[in-house]
């Protein structure tokens, strides 16, 4: 089979290697689109030794297929079957892999993928016949997203403010639209995907124009706290950045009983005060992936029309063409979301 | 009527006072039996300013009662309802106090309480014929320690660790138990407090012995983290405590997906990873004062017979005794709760 294989920084390889050999309990997928994550463009751009994508592999972990082949032991998935998987499941941990390796090697970027100790509902999730491929290939980064706007507890009818307007960000947009919530501000020093917040429905801000904060009270007012300070009116807030102030500008500013949620990777640490936690009664809470329920819920929130998180996509490339993919995937002032399609 | 007028640091007078003055939507309280505060005591040992306990005021918001004059206008609770209150909500907060004060203030040490624009089951509570003042009069820290836990989001079967012994933290270990926790350790260098855990059910431990950590490693044994490291098994941390290292420890040692709720008030910042609380998928929670649920659940808990709460009450004076009934609380190593009887 065609596979685009990882070589180090800048360098991916298309080469043929050998079809992978299932057993009893697993299952083989000719993968039908696939999306490029931040992940495997981090590891273009930077080296993916940390995130377990290593020279001379496959990788790859956003995609769809078809079910192409079948164990003698699986029994409810039938050949045929439109699908996806939970890629940090589709192999047993015994395996000795953590669960980032399992699913950044999962080889979304070659023509098929195979799935062990397949369980329906658990690690291959079905797609409804309505979900075209096209759409369905953003569940992964969406299911990401679901998780974390559900460690943020957001409700109906609440104001939620997302820090970062790349494909999380976008994503957490479409996942707070899905819980009924309208008004969502969206902050980026990105000119190009704030287009695509405005497109999602959002209301997008670029902190280089002026203060977020004040752009944030100027929007929804503000309230008064605990401890007599003015707040502003954000119920939720979910970082999809990871830059390093953002948690200090959430303490500085909570509105009482406000939540935020870290979706966003950063190492660097932050100052936290527990009397400020305590007065405001605010949550921080860290998001890390995703459940079997995410997927199957980010399944649905794409499956319904009012969805507008297709938009995002900006390129499709045959799957041939993966090398220009990801390089066009990493220019971040064109691209959001790039698809390969395996059928082009 | 008699009140304990507070006058300063170690300084607490017995006086007559005016009876309260009551409007047609307001009711009055004959005190029962009161409890003294860690914030009573905290005032009485080293000024009450920062929580609105002033020199020639009432003071005191631990207490059951029955009503015994109503205005015209309250028409759902009778004279001689036996009741306890939400102190946070006895006035409305247009009359220009916080709800610290508002609380601080109510006058529990006086013969009589009033409550301004009096609602059943929002600011007046309603006590079970089957619950005693003796154990009722531990709701309002029962109240504190329900809403802690609750904001810990602790379940069944799960396990639980209590910095702090003192009144919050047995009452916390109370509330954990009403929730079906049973495995609970407290820490606490308090010898004599831990006699209290010990009474209680929970397992008692005393950091100048050794290392927490490694006790509750031993108690539960360890779990491997997302970033491979070793954890603690503890699902809910709460901090009734307040000293500066515990975030710290919470974080270093968090299990995957536990909660650590801070109840207890600490004003020094602690550092903050938000990786590792991603990595983790922790959270932390600021817990703040109560909601009108919090205190019935409380009643709820105290009516409940497996309840062993009433064994912190350490201490029952008459009301003319107060003075000596504050300064035998101020005694940490003699005393847990002190309660005064105005039936005595």
């Amino acid at each position: 089979m065609r596979a685009a294989i990882y070589q180090g920084i800048r360098k991916v390889e298309m080469q043929d290697i050998d079809m992978p050999v299932i057993g009893d309990k697993d299952l083989l997928i000719k993968v039908e689109k696939a999306g490029i994550c931040g992940t495997d463009v981090g590891a273009y751009v930077g080296g993916g030794d940390a995130v377990g994508i290593y020279p001379g592999h496959e990788f790859g972990h956003e995609f769809v297929g078809t079910v192409c082949r079948i164990g003698k032991d699986v029994k409810d998935i039938p050949v045929g079957m439109r699908v996806t998987i939970n890629p940090t499941a589709r192999r047993p941990l015994s395996c000795g892999m953590n669960s980032t390796e399992i699913a950044d090697m999962s080889g979304a970027f070659s023509e098929y993928v195979y799935v062990e100790e397949a369980q329906l509902g658990y690690n291959v999730l079905p797609l409804p016949d309505s979900l075209s491929f096209d759409s369905a290939v953003l569940t992964e980064p969406l299911a990401v997203a679901t998780h974390g706007v559900g460690k943020a507890e957001a409700k109906r009818g609440e104001k939620a403010l997302v820090y970062g307007g790349g494909t999380i960000g976008l994503c957490t947009v479409a996942a707070l639209q899905r819980k009924g919530i309208t008004d969502i501000i969206v902050s980026d020093i990105n000119d190009f995907k704030l287009g695509f917040v405005e497109k999602m429905g959002a209301i997008p801000f670029n902190p280089k124009n002026g203060s977020l904060v004040d752009f944030v009270k100027e929007k929804w007012g503000t309230s008064i706290g605990n401890l007599s300070e003015e707040t502003w009116n954000a119920d939720v807030v979910i970082d999809c950045a990871g830059a390093p102030f953002i948690t200090g500008e959430f303490m500085a500013n909570a509105k009482v009983d406000s939540r935020f949620s870290i979706v966003a990777i950063n190492g660097t640490p932050a100052e936290f005060s527990p009397l400020f936690l305590l007065a405001k009664e605010a949550k921080i809470a860290g998001s890390r992936g995703y459940t079997p329920e995410d997927i199957k819920e980010a399944i649905r929130t794409l499956d319904d029309p009012n969805c507008k998180l297709p938009a995002i996509i900006t390129h499709v490339f045959p799957h041939e063409k993966f090398p220009e993919a990801i390089e066009q995937a990493s220019i971040a002032t064109q691209a959001v979301k790039v698809v390969i399609d395996y059928n082009a």
